[in-house]
């Protein structure tokens, strides 16, 4: 079960996260591309950072919305996504390059990943965006319940998916994550490692509504955004050990 | 002598220039890459109009002002200049290999071109930029009478050079372009074709004072903006053929 | 029955409508603020502009989104969209006052106006941002069926409405203007100059399936986008005199 | 000896400055205006704090460049300045007004104050921004030893300068501030009280080269981007009082 984890997502004078303290726990890094985070400066540091840890990087492209982070819904049309999104990946993917770094995957961010496990025609787009790459990419997407309607669309247009699961988040008896505003919906240190071992053991959550729902998951998303964040990724990581 | 031409510098719903009618006389089409012009729509549509021509791309890298249109000089650092431009070149670069086009050079937009041109440090930076890039890329600059001293700059860090000339501009005697400002700085139609002559067979431009200066271009800029620009293009191949 | 139009919407290096040409047959000036067009200079200009005519000034804000010039949808919250029309509102206005010009309305522009007519909460946030401005500002909305509800909501704070019609439009038995994407959704200009003259003598539009419908418009939108526009401007114009 | 301080300098989701924490001690609050930092949401938010606390407020223009948090320097045409400065000055006062807040001077960031206080026409372009604004407001620029060259030129203009020191700076023998790049540029912090305390009581400093210069301060800037830096703001307030 590999770690991932958003970042790079300082801007200009602007720190956000403690990339540096996270990334020697982390397997993937998902990297700002600029549009909602990160400018050129940010991501130079940032590739450097995952390389010297030997971490897998990815592509994190959102809606062109800084004032946002990314998490206001637009209403882009298929080609917009597109080609935002391969624009955001190429950005990336030649910086990577030329720090002799090499992407692997695609995670969609913020409100553009909402959007995209909510809409059938935005899940399209951001197919086609990856697809049509000029090499491949992995596409990473929510565990749901669904996730073999996922992996037949991925299929159809060539695109292989990565699945991820959320330690700190309670699922729905649907397999998606229990919205922010309710009661219960982020977990408990001690339930959210309960959580994750329940998921590394047998593969499976239990669900708000005490339902055990299968969820095959390639990947645990963790945060690294302030010291408390670092220290509950170290015990998932001492738990994964 | 190849033409290249500024192209794809229009930006969500503002149109500019004549790409379409312009891209049939032209040999190199320099491609805005979103920071002084196009977005990632204009891009993708820019690349698709070069293919159909069978125009070699290059990107068209500028420092970060939409509203100036990249024409308003700004203090980065040498560092700053290179991760703008690697992004920038990035972001055309992998959306052109995902249309199955391949870029092959980079030309500095407008007021990082003449900083470039006037200042060693950006100079130095800019060459950086493009030396560190991922795959090799050659680097267009203006033919002035220091053709062999930019040559062993380039040479040092093992990038080759695109000497452009300029059709419709006198040139001083030391082989820089008269400032717009002054009269006489942009050549009549008759003159232009007359230095275009000159240029193609004796390899020399007559300068603001008389003298005959020696002047290697590859290549002669010339602009697609409206249809009297795009007449003397016309007449400028024709003149070539 | 006065003509508004949305002016001042080029940007930067970019050239959008024919302001001069336009300024002299309408009333109301709908000036972009520099978030969907427009920019600070652009702004000075059409203000000179305006107040060369003696046309009225208003603001015309927009979702932040300078590529998709306005139109795309925005998830912002209400605050959001308080705080970012202020902003829009104040910025023209203490230029306006600056130029000796003062500007009486707020026209929301694009998605913005559209998801004020689609959605009660998107609307009572534009009523509110207006309701707070530290001086009365009127609000200019679509005259549809159900003025004396829009009329209500804008009474309990103490904002004026303007109506305004559209006189290329074809409407739909609620009142609402047919979607563009639908046959016959744009009158040709002899039904547009009947539409108007209707509008204008009875207070009625003959709707898409054949009913007459009240419609009492304070204003009658047009466009100045090109010759074409202008033209049909001047014919209104002339009809209305 | 009033207090100022940079504030209201986050943008979106990033936050910069203990804005809270430093505003009771401050009796002036130059509030940015989205163009370096600060956003709509932002700007309300930090006016309702200064309305809270009783703090002058004045704007804090800076050239366009979020990404270099307006300390890259810009070459903008007077008119460009004039407009720009307009549009930021008119967008937080509107937006003070709605507070029930007065901005009452200007005090531009960055490059572009630097730029001001080395170049003539600079400055002339920001007296032209200011004198121009429709009521008036008073304009913060460093205390040098060519105090009346300044205020000859602002008295021309009909405007009203406010004169700033700065705290924590060695000063040349000139009256401008050591570069920060130069050893002892910065004040420790007994050096930094002893240079206020001699600020107030004979209104003078001690250069870099130990002369005694007079300088007539109307403001200290003092700054509050993190806990260590509110200390030393209190410890002036103290010695102040």
């Amino acid at each position: 079960m590999k770690l991932n984890c958003d970042l790079g997502e300082s801007f200009g004078s602007w720190q956000m996260g403690l990339d540096a303290a996270v990334m020697p726990y982390i397997d993937m890094a998902n990297i700002a591309c600029g549009f909602h985070a990160g400018d050129a400066d940010v991501m130079a540091k940032t590739l450097q950072l995952a390389k010297q840890h030997g971490v897998t990087v990815g592509a994190h492209p959102s809606y062109p919305d800084l004032q946002g982070f990314g998490r206001r819904s637009m209403a882009l049309s298929a080609s917009e996504i597109i080609n935002t999104m391969r624009y955001q990946i190429a950005a990336l993917d030649g910086m990577a390059q030329s720090a002799d770094v090499s992407i692997s995957y695609v995670k969609p961010h913020g409100a553009l990943y909402n959007d995209m496990m909510a809409s059938a025609s935005v899940f399209d787009a951001v197919l086609d965006a990856v697809a049509g790459y000029y090499r491949p990419l992995k596409l990473m997407i929510l565990a749901t319940a669904e996730q073999q309607h996922y992996r037949d669309l991925a299929n159809a247009k060539g695109v292989e998916l990565l699945f991820e699961a959320f330690a700190d988040r309670r699922y729905t008896d649907d397999g998606k994550l229990t919205p922010r505003a309710q009661p219960g919906a982020v977990l408990h240190e001690a339930e959210m490692l309960a959580q994750v071992s329940q998921l590394v053991t047998q593969g499976t959550v239990t669900t708000v509504s005490g339902k055990t729902l299968p969820l095959n998951a390639d990947t645990l998303c963790v945060h690294g955004d302030n010291q408390a964040a670092i220290a509950q990724v170290e015990k998932i990581k001492a738990l994964l050990a």
